[in-house]
């Protein structure tokens, strides 16, 4: 048997981790963030001359757990994570939970003590088979490495396997634990004599091809295509709804969907809908982005009762709008999902519909189109009590007085936000504003990442969309953790644009330690920090009577100035007194193209009044559109 | 049916929960650690009223988690810990793995999404059972509340048993996971007409009880003890290695057999065993502390062959002297471990022993001292060759040539160390030298906390012990993770006196965020910062030679000056130039008992160049008494 053959020499780690990297590039892998170890060395002397795989240095594993992540979602590739053994590894946990229900394709390779060193006292060994639970979508134990053919064709397979598992709906983190053996330096197998070097050998990855996956995608049957194509045809005053979502290649068939359905489309900051045109659907389906406002309005659940929803994406981040569709349990709502899970929380859902979103928009579209011309005689009376232009499947344009009411109510609503944010003192910054504002700064090709809790919820009221501008958040599991890597992250893989982030106090203080990689890598990122000293979101919720028990125990303010510690990771922080000033300072941040910190101050209790007040504004503004339709 | 009687209401939460919390703390849990969130409203606004118990406030749950790690870890009790759903309950999973190894009582808290709202894409949810596998030695998902009688002893014993089964042998992590229904505003049951209060309506946890464990603990039969007793008495050149372990109690019962079966007693630094007087059994039973040093002697494994090894504690620091344990495979050696276990990397262990330790080694003095007169004819040869004395059970202080060689190998190679750390020019800051200076700034009563990586292996090399002063590290998963947190914890449970803790540069920047439990809450403590910027351990590792590829992927240097980042936590950075004022700045630290870096500046490549130089010295003090040794 040759040294390379051997399990766990240094020669066989070279032959099979060798294969393992390259197949995992062959995949589709290209980015390797990566933490100091001391078992880990196997694999990141390997990764280290890898083609076409680039590594990012990290200390911190949750932070580094995020930064892939980020990476990853604005990519929409996999990448690859590498940590040592022990907690190191279980430091991954958050960034794996949020990949888990964020469907972020990541592939986590845990270096490990060998079986024979766990569970018996050795130093850093956590059982770390399985270590994620269901949060992985499948954890490998791989073998200790061996360099024959066959053990070499297996790290192929298990490359491959991982990275295409990780893509496979829905996208999700892949666990492989790597045992290794000491000593920690692999070794090219040396040349026998008159060898000229591995190829001649047939040991090394080279001589064997690899494997591929061609993985399809779910569609429906044409049949059922034309069966649902039916149902949706015979439903009045139809709503589409789009949740948070990455692709944003789904835009331009879901509004054309809509278009043809003539139902309106709302669109959450997250669903890569709200950013412009995208179909040229805009007169007959309207996009709509501030039903988070007027939905609010009393008697408007009542009012603007839907025949039947189409949803598609995560569930919206407004709460007002789950309460709407959860208020209408009753009417058909069809749940499309390329995945076979079950995004609905309220269980209102009538239809589950397993294909992929893309395909089946084009396909609805279509067959909606191919009965182009025939009456639809449930859409003859009008469901709102007042005369309607006869609908006809064939013109998409028709503007139905549904229609009218939602594209009515948007543009009541919007205006009334828009003179909201500029309600208060002019030299008052109110965080509603922030994304208002940002709205018109941030140039096309840009990255706006928002932090969870408030920001995205002021995103989802205040963000109209900006034209060629991706929007980005952690919304599979909402936490507040790690937005700093996740932005950074993003940022690094997201394209040449500028990247910005808008996150609350106490998030950056929890991912401070993510702003190193800003510093290690010269990742530009202009950080927009809502500083209210606590958790913003609390002074919205009942919570805020409990009176004494409230600051430390919700609100928990920390008290922090974090200008040194923005300027000990390189960057600056800047404090503009008012609007004029935030631009100017945003600016500046998108233009030196370094870490730029805008802080937004703000008082909690006033912000919730600011809202509060934007609120009544538009209350008052679709008041009489919403009478209109009252009997 | 009363309200409080029903699954989920506010007033069965109140019920159902103060019966829990109230049952916790009767268990003698006294602490709870916490994080901001919503949905673990009901459970923290309990707490915030149980008796007896005291809330910590904290933002990152990660440090939180360390937090309360340290701080069961130092109190020797289980610490709870409170955090909200999603990702918030994942970021506690280093800590738990360190406390599932490290074997510290901890009762996890994370309160949950209730079932229905469960992977159907609501947010901050994540599958939260089982969340922590293996690591958690028990994992309870909760009912709903429920107010009912038979729900509050539902309530009453979970808590109870949850606080019990966590100290239990192996001590541990237990998780209760907690689902909770909106609204989350817990509600006192109101009193109905002619009731004066709920004590009259048999529903709350005041009218029952509650339950008390009695907990047992293993301990041999007397004739396994005797057997146990010969075995032992019929080795020649034995030893006594005890590694780590936190119960200072531990240390009278051990020195006091060791002394009894007149081997050397080999203490790990974070024994408890080091830190002098206990037993008064010097003379008989050397205290060794320097075998990490005198142990790389070439011959010394030969030369120090022993008869046979009795182990206690986890598996101790020095690698040096597990891989002596190792090369004496073969010989005699008892484990001896409360928990049905298996302390030993190296499987050379020849005998396992499940009883309560402090326990076991009384039994065994005694059963030795019982045989008290009869010689032992196995001695009268010396096994090193020159005249023994004669050995009898009795006296416990006689001095065999074996027990003389190692107190002499203990006193040139301590000598030798404490030249060795002067040996530097006077100025420069050997990292090594810290250790060998806190021993004598140190008041008795002190804690020290040593960091994992190369502070914890400086403390065993230079940590000679100190009367009356505590040592701990996390020595469970020995991650570089959450030592800030872990020292901050210790320090706010471990009693009134000062508290030292000293680590890397690259352990700081891991859990920087923990310095914020010093600002919110006060603690003191003096931190000695080991900045070498990057991985000083990688200098003694063959990773040292790889070139190029060292610095960016093992050393990982930040650069990073932490002044501001310390001074944002509202303490202050001081960075002595000798070591003359190195002592005043830890003596400013001590006296002010506020949050006080003192940093020592080293320089990675000089610092594995001073530690071999001291193993050299050592090296020549104690080749002459290995050479008596020789044939």
């Amino acid at each position: 048997m040759n040294a390379w053959e051997a399990a766990g020499t240094p020669e066989a780690a070279h032959v099979y981790l060798s294969a393992l990297m390259e197949a995992l590039v062959q995949a589709g892998v290209h980015h390797l963030v990566f933490c100091p170890g001391s078992r880990s060395t196997p694999v990141l002397l390997t990764a280290h001359r890898t083609p076409n795989l680039r590594l990012w240095q990290h200390v911190d594993e949750r932070s580094a757990g995020f930064f892939a992540l980020g990476m990853a979602r604005a990519l929409g590739e996999p990448v690859a994570v590498l940590v040592t053994s022990g907690t190191a590894a279980a430091n991954l946990h958050p960034a794996v939970a949020e990949a888990r229900y964020g469907r972020v394709p990541l592939v986590l390779l845990t270096a490990d003590r060998p079986r024979e060193l766990r569970e018996v006292g050795a130093p850093q060994t956590i059982d770390q088979v399985g270590l994620f639970g269901p949060h992985a979508k499948a954890s490998l134990e791989l073998p200790l490495p061996e360099g024959s053919p066959r053990m070499v064709r297996h790290a192929q397979a298990t490359g491959a396997r991982a990275a295409a598992l990780a893509r496979e709906a829905p996208a999700g983190p892949v666990h492989l634990n790597l045992p290794l053996r000491e000593p920690l330096i692999p070794r090219p197998p040396a040349a026998g004599p008159g060898e000229e070097g591995l190829a001649s050998r047939n040991a090394p990855a080279a001589t064997l091809g690899g494997i591929r996956v061609e993985a399809g995608r779910r569609s429906l049957e044409p049949e059922a295509i034309a069966s649902l194509a039916e149902e949706l045809l015979a439903v009045r005053r139809g709503l589409v709804v789009v949740g948070p979502q990455d692709d944003p290649s789904l835009a331009g068939p879901v509004a054309r969907l809509a278009q043809r359905l003539g139902w309106p489309l709302l669109a959450d900051p997250l669903s890569q809908l709200r950013q412009g045109p995208a179909g040229g659907g805009q007169e007959a389906a309207p996009r709509i982005t501030t039903y988070d406002a007027f939905l609010r309005v009393p008697g408007a659940f009542e009012r603007l009762a839907p025949g039947g929803v189409l949803r598609l994406g995560a569930a919206p981040v407004s709460k007002v709008l789950g309460q709407f569709l959860e208020h209408h349990a009753g009417v058909p709502q069809w749940v499309v999902d390329e995945a076979p899970a079950w995004r609905d929380p309220a269980q209102t859902a009538t239809r589950m519909v397993w294909a992929e979103p893309r395909r089946l928009a084009e396909q609805l579209t279509a067959a909606l189109s191919a009965g182009e011309g025939a009456a639809d005689p449930a859409r003859a009376l009008d469901p709102l009590g007042v005369p309607e232009r006869p609908w006809t499947g064939a013109s998409d344009r028709a503007e139905t007085p549904w229609l009218e009411m939602w594209r009515r109510l948007e543009e009541a609503s919007a205006g009334a936000l828009a003179e909201a944010v500029h309600a208060p003192e002019p030299g008052e910054l109110f965080e509603g504003r922030v994304f208002a504002e940002l709205a018109s700064l941030l140039p096309e090709g840009s990255l706006l990442f928002a932090g969870n809790s408030m920001p995205v919820r002021d995103l989802d009221a205040f963000h109209r969309g900006a034209a060629g501008v991706r929007v980005l958040a952690n919304r599979g599991a909402s936490g507040i953790d790690g937005v700093v890597s996740s932005a950074l992250g993003a940022a690094a893989g997201g394209g040449d644009g500028p990247a910005v982030l808008v996150l609350g106090d106490l998030s950056l203080y929890h991912d401070l330690n993510g702003l190193l990689a800003a510093r290690l890598h010269r990742i530009p990122l202009t950080v927009v920090l809502l500083h209210n000293d606590g958790g913003g979101i609390f002074s919205f919720l009942p919570q805020a009577t409990l009176g004494d028990a409230f600051e430390p125990l919700f609100a928990t303010p920390t008290g922090l100035d974090f200008r040194p510690a923005v300027e000990m990771y390189g960057g600056r922080l800047l404090r503009p007194a008012g609007w004029e000033a935030f631009r100017e300072a945003v600016r500046t941040g998108l233009e030196e193209r370094a870490l730029t910190v805008v802080e937004v101050r703000s008082e909690r209790k006033r912000n919730a009044a600011l809202h509060r007040e934007a609120w009544r504004r538009v209350e008052a503004a679709v008041a009489p559109i919403l009478e209109v339709a009252r009997p």
